[in-house]
């Protein structure tokens, strides 16, 4: 598109993710035009998403997280970068932004198209006497982390408290246990990891716990007295370092007096085109609104995929290369030690008064049978009317990326739950199974929709037992005598069929195994002979790591 | 669904995955029903792609081969399993098969619905002198497994070659190599890997070269005189073991007789219902015609995925539940030593006549300033009228399943080549890129659309420069000291704007760097300049690889 016959202006506020991807696309395809890229912090195109891992020097060197060195920019792309320089205000009817630099010069930049990118902040939160606490941090960007690295280098700090347990906060703790650290993680709500429900969280608490890292969840820091932390359940923690992760806000505040209109948050408010309120400004990347791909509603996502993809599709809407968007899924991973949680699409706490149906199964990262194959615990949800796939959620230490991103491209492109079983991906023993746990999850799905099988959920059986249901435990006595659900009798799958006399037409049950799949079996015997009987999602595996006080050994 | 007032009796030829799986799903759908599986070997329900590993003892208990007892069948799912009973024939007019058992017994089985799971038998060459072989197998099945175990323990052979170098034959050389022999593999066309294309399958015959396997390619065993084996160039191999893997034939000699109509490679032909052209006779697995997903014509695939997913859609058919058949994609993965080799859709010698795009990319397994961070290649092939994705092949030592697996599910839910680039895949530094690679390949191939960017071919850069074009390599200089391509110029990319009076008007250029970002860029610079440039699809990497011979030094 050379095909403008002026040169323009194109100033980018913010040079990460989206700013520093529009800029890059839009030189592209635009070899003529002038593009300033304008950042209040010393470091554009940098690798935000691994600062967490330099913190234990599990990348080594902090030049590393240097994507593309400002050299590299200038020489390459052309690209005009100011680095410490900040956005004061903006002059839209005369088209101009006014900044300051770090030694307190105030500029002006005239533009012919403005983009913002400024990314959102860390929020901190207000608790009384933070003040006095000698070294509390938050982690955005390369001065956030050398602020962190100089405290660990300087004062030896033995433990951290990490309030909040998003995606950053559960990396930043990893990290400073792996550093050596005593690490607690306070989460105000009842479980980490706000992507997930609460009973696929509990896997991630676990996996924290296992590696000594004290989980508190429910609670909050309520007042700070130098080191010491007094919780809101009244406990106290001492702690020589103190992270706030409590999740991000627009970097918006600069924007004040421009016009541009905002919306939930102080988000920026953008059309199908980027373009905000004002004219000839756009907006991309975590500071601004976008539509949901599933429920077409208003969210806000700060990821760098979606950032990045927004960056180079406003370059291609400026360039006249029109997209159809098609919203932001919010697919997210993290590795907790061993383990990798990932999750795509809308958890349940995000579907109220959708007639949804959850699905949990147990699976394989490969062919059983091949040495290191790993457990994968998948949780699918899809809509009962229409069988849309709704969202889906996985544990494991192998395979677990791959299943979220085949199911995140499912959502993408349309197919529906039970279709997920129709899918051929790649099988030999080190990599998959024949039977993929997409592939039974589609079965799942389908036996649910024919009426095959009736799951409940782990959260409903204490209900189904209150109203006199009998909880059946089909796996062997082996296993059901190293632990069972309280109340459970153990009759094993292949007994069945010779101790039905044991059975009620008028009684009801729920059956469980470890996984559900013989479980499903009883179920089908079960009701092939009158009787009435539930199985109970997720079985055993799921509900001993939910509910462990009710687990016995007779 | 026991809406059956009759009692029927099924009858299931064959126990592997089609057969069983339908068994199975049919027992959980049919309570009442009588379910007799004849198979003529020994054992049925074995993974018979983990058969190789044993070889060896990766998978180190033959025991692990039996995916499900036969007692667990017998008891779990009440199903008549008959082994070493073979089908000697078909009697549809009677409802009846003929079998002979083992010991000689004759018998015969009467059935209200009989189902054809007799797979695929290797097949077997007719090489002059193979009788004088003291060590000539096959890997189908345990007792074939057995046999191998049997001669390595036994007769402690030193060398062992394989003609054939598909999936499986690429399989045992690794184990065979693993087990400590020297292994030559001979493959009669001009690259091993027949799912993928020769410029791909360059890399497994380099992981296997590099692993101490020679591989003969073009070449083919014509004389064999006791361990001596004279190959087609006049060569000689002397050989201890002799595994012939050249592909695989349905097992469908027993259906002479039956009426039973055939198609091709004496496949069965099946309708929409997997019912054959003798009402009350279904088929599925290896030995049926199927049709491909993207072409709708027939194709014969002999994978184990696909026999489950028919057992089960067959049961359910047979049941009162109809299934949409989407037909098959062939998707398949192998390990070769290090690398995974993956594949889905279509190659290019199966696109004849289409007007189809291919594109190559290079990229990471993960963040690239992540330790532990691979390289990835990766190609796509689509259609440039209609943007459908039509087939893509994948190598690398990291996540090379989970690329192929997001592009199979893309191509079953009708996603576009271009679409790639909105995929929302689970991102951070340990797991994926925040642009993965699969969002390059959307990126790239939207470029060639949009006309940004004109890549060419490897194959085809000898004739562009037949006719005149000239090859920048805009590498570092460094990078171009260490090899570059036979008559390439060098101008390092961020030299280029000031070097723009080396280039003439009226030339031609091929740009190419390591992996096409640079020469990419440089395209745009120069195309911007007025200049006549086409890209190196592929670049360095692939070219290197695949004309080594154009390799030099100055």
């Amino acid at each position: 598109m050379q095909s403008n016959t002026k040169k323009k202006t194109v100033v980018v506020v913010g040079g990460v993710a989206g700013g520093m991807s529009f800029a890059a696309r839009y030189r592209r395809l635009n070899l003529d035009d002038e593009i300033i890229v304008v950042d209040k912090n010393p470091y554009v195109s940098f690798a935000n998403c691994g600062l967490p891992y330099h913190i234990s020097e599990e990348i080594p060197e902090r030049e590393d997280l240097i994507v593309v060195s400002e050299k590299t920019i200038r020489d390459r792309f052309r690209i005009d970068v100011r680095a410490e320089e900040e956005v004061v205000r903006i002059v839209p009817e005369e088209k101009k932004i006014c900044t300051e630099t770090k030694a307190g010069e105030k500029k002006e930049i005239a533009y012919d198209i403005l983009v913002l990118s400024p990314g959102a902040k860390p929020i901190r939160l207000d608790i009384e006497g933070l003040a006095s606490h000698p070294a509390v941090f938050t982690l955005r960007n390369i001065p956030d982390l050398d602020r962190i690295k100089g405290a660990l280098a300087g004062t030896q700090p033995k433990s951290a408290t990490v309030i909040g347990g998003g995606f950053i906060g559960l990396e930043v703790a990893e990290s400073l246990k792996n550093a050596g650290l005593e690490v607690a993680i306070v989460q105000i709500s009842d479980h980490v990891l706000p992507p997930f429900d609460p009973e696929m969280a509990v896997f991630a608490e676990k996996e924290l716990t296992d590696h000594g890292v004290k989980v508190l969840t429910n609670n909050s820091v309520e007042k700070v007295e130098g080191k010491k932390l007094t919780l809101q359940d009244g406990s106290e923690l001492e702690s020589d370092l103190l992270l706030m992760s409590v999740g991000v806000a627009p970097e918006t505040g600069f924007l004040e007096g421009s016009g541009i209109e905002l919306g939930m948050k102080d988000g920026i408010k953008v059309d199908e085109h980027y373009r905000t309120s004002v004219p000839e400004i756009y907006a991309i990347g975590d500071s601004i609104i976008v539509k949901h791909t599933i429920t077409g509603e208003d969210v806000m996502i700060a990821l760098a995929g979606p950032a990045n993809r927004q960056g180079r599709q406003l370059a291609d809407m400026l360039s006249g290369y029109d997209h159809d968007l098609s919203g932001s899924l919010g697919t997210s991973i993290v590795r907790i030690f061993d383990r990798a949680f990932a999750s795509t699409g809308l958890n349940e706490s995000q579907l109220e008064g959708r007639n949804y149906q959850p699905i949990h199964l147990i699976g394989k990262s490969n062919a059983g049978y091949f040495p290191g194959s790993e457990d994968i615990l998948l949780k699918l949800i899809y809509d009962k009317d229409s069988r849309e796939i709704l969202g889906a959620q996985a544990v494991g230490k192998k395979g677990v990326d791959k299943r979220i991103d085949v199911i995140a491209t499912a959502i993408k492109a349309g197919l529906r739950a039970d279709r997920l079983q129709e899918l051929e991906l790649s099988y030999s023993p080190p990599y998959g199974s024949a039977k993929d746990i997409i592939n039974l999850a589609g079965y799942f799905a389908e036996n649910v929709m024919l009426g095959l099988t009736d799951p409940i959920q782990i959260s409903e059986l204490a209900d189904y037992e209150k109203r006199g249901h009998r909880v059946i435990d089909v796996r062997t006595a082996k296993e059901y005598e190293r632990g069972h659900i309280d109340g459970a009798k153990n009759v094993p799958l292949d007994e069945i069929r010779d101790r039905l006399d044991e059975f009620e037409k008028d009684e009801k049950y729920v059956v469980h195994c470890r996984s559900s799949v013989r479980s499903y079996n009883a179920e089908r015997i079960l009701k092939a002979e009158g009787y009435h009987v539930k199985n109970l999602d997720g079985s055993f595996v799921y509900f001993a790591a939910n509910f462990p006080d009710r687990i016995v050994r007779d």
